[in-house]
């Protein structure tokens, strides 16, 4: 119950010193110098929150650059409002720091998250700091703006949309098996390709917003394809048929799926690929290839809203894949270990 | 990578029925079944954010009553919105759930987040679920409502300024170290007194919001009276005179300090009060004790906001006492082992 050594308060100093200058932009955080935040919403406007924790040696490396760390957290929440449609602006930040973190890596921690701050236009308000005998465990609350009524949900998608995904499909799972020191073998350059996949998700922030109003319904993939599209589909009370030849691999997984077929499955089960799945009615579907084009992501139609629950994955004759993995669970999980 | 085993697919779902009665008084909540979660704020209305962490082993016991630590979470942050005189009406929350959480813990959690969230009028609208190789930990964003301009912040206080106190100061403080077994021979009565205030923390809801318009500052007490009143003082760029003999005392930490007038520095630098202290201009001081008596919450008044910086806490004859100990500091503390 006593103060903590004069070293501790140094590093609550710093902390303070570090955080203060990314609440600047936002008067409603106070100077993070009071207990709360005050937050004004335009008229028309709602709010769209979304809070994802991350723990070390669960959903990243205790030994991942800080930087990195704090940029893969902005990120996957910046992923989840994107696929809502909404415009991210602010982040409230609670951290448990381990004992052994110190002050170097709370700097570069910091560094990371300003520089995210930075790009992606996000204000940090809030939060809190405290001190924990276990792994650094990170949670993040952030909260975007969309307009009244024009938020894409899960539950909106109709029977025959056409089903869309950004970006390439299971980088960031190979990346980690990569890691695992799966694929020595890969070139160097197609291994790095999936390492930085694996640390650095690139939030689709800049596409999200523009499919509200064409888009029924989408996410972001965060828990694996299969498993994600399902979330969708039982929401909305439909199926989807998933054409395994449509999917969008990078090069890297191109390489890998040439060697080892059965890799399929991990790329549709693994996780934090942080792309948007999303559905569109078919008379609006030829819109999406510009739209996407504008915002400078690459966008593949990969399969069909249907009547029948589940998801169906087929091969290139149209029959069904077996698919033993459906994805990614976070309670009681191994990933990152 | 692969699937949990099928008991923690079990798990999921018991969370996921267990928490989603919760959601339901609030549209925006998606009944859970979305990544994100749509807030409408009224006009002339502000947000009022919070966000707070407990470690086990840090903030509470790992074998406290798993439905007190959720009403501790919740209470913790209802605490700190009350203090700005906001009206508390949702929560977000975060889980790292050890291993060895069984599903009987995870149905007495869920009953004490379900009655806090009923007492206190709060809807739970999302959140994550994630395992942790660590301690139980946990985080709360909370959200309150105000009238535009309305919040209460810590920067407000004048020179002359009354300072109060609501409740009684310290409880919590000697509820931990009793429960360190320092005080074996405290009548029963009293020591289950201290005890209840370390595990359930009683926000002052009602009380605070009506201060709005009528002080000038206010936070919630969670570090020790010394060191948050020394942070009101910091941001209203002031300092405070309390009076050791004017601060409201427990029967409990009477019958203590009689016999240890030395636990004075524990009363007034433990944590873990969430009391409020708020500052109101001499001609409004006779208005408090008919709101606080309206509130059913006692204050006292404890002393006075002046021009010199520093918090200096007076004996009854107006000297100085030496306070080695200045509050609670989270980072790298020991609290609760």
């Amino acid at each position: 119950m006593s103060g903590a050594p004069s070293d501790d308060r140094d590093e609550f100093a710093l902390i303070a010193r570090l955080f203060a200058p990314l609440a600047q932009s936002y008067p409603g955080a106070l100077g993070l110098g009071d207990d709360a935040a005050l937050m004004d919403v335009p008229a028309g406007q709602q709010l769209v929150l979304t809070m994802d924790s991350m723990v070390a040696g669960v959903h990243f490396f205790a030994d991942d650059p800080a930087d990195l760390i704090a940029r893969k957290l902005i990120r996957v929440n910046v992923s989840d409002l994107a696929a809502k449609g909404a415009h991210p602006f602010a982040i409230m930040l609670s951290a448990a720091f381990p004992h052994a973190v110190g002050m170097d890596w709370l700097r570069r921690f910091a560094d990371g998250l300003g520089q995210d701050c930075r790009d992606y236009g996000l204000a940090l308000i809030g939060g809190d700091t405290v001190s924990t005998p276990g792994p650094l465990t990170l949670t993040l609350t952030a909260f975007g703006r969309v307009g009244q009524g024009q938020a894409i949900l899960r539950s909106g998608a109709k029977d025959g949309d056409v089903v869309f995904m950004t970006g390439t499909l299971g980088d960031a799972a190979l990346g980690l098996l990569s890691r695992q020191g799966r694929f020595d073998r890969l070139p160097p350059s197609l291994r790095d390709h999936l390492d930085q996949r694996y640390l650095l998700p690139q939030p689709r922030h800049v596409l999200g917003p523009r499919l509200a109003g064409l888009a029924h319904a989408a996410m972001d993939v965060s828990d694996g394809l299969v498993q994600d599209l399902g979330h969708l589909c039982r929401q909305s009370g439909l199926g989807a048929v998933i054409r395994a030849q449509d999917l969008p691999l990078s090069d890297a997984a191109r390489h890998l799926l040439a060697d080892d077929p059965g890799l399929l499955s991990n790329l549709l089960s693994g996780g934090d690929d942080y792309e948007i799945v999303f559905t569109v009615p078919p008379e609006h579907a030829d819109k999406i290839a510009r739209l996407a084009d504008d915002a400078g992501t690459s966008v593949a139609a990969i399969g069909r809203m249907c009547s029948q629950a589940g998801v169906v994955v087929q091969d290139g004759q149209g029959r069904p894949l077996d698919l033993a993995l459906t994805g990614w669970r976070h309670f009681n999980d191994t990933r990152g270990k």
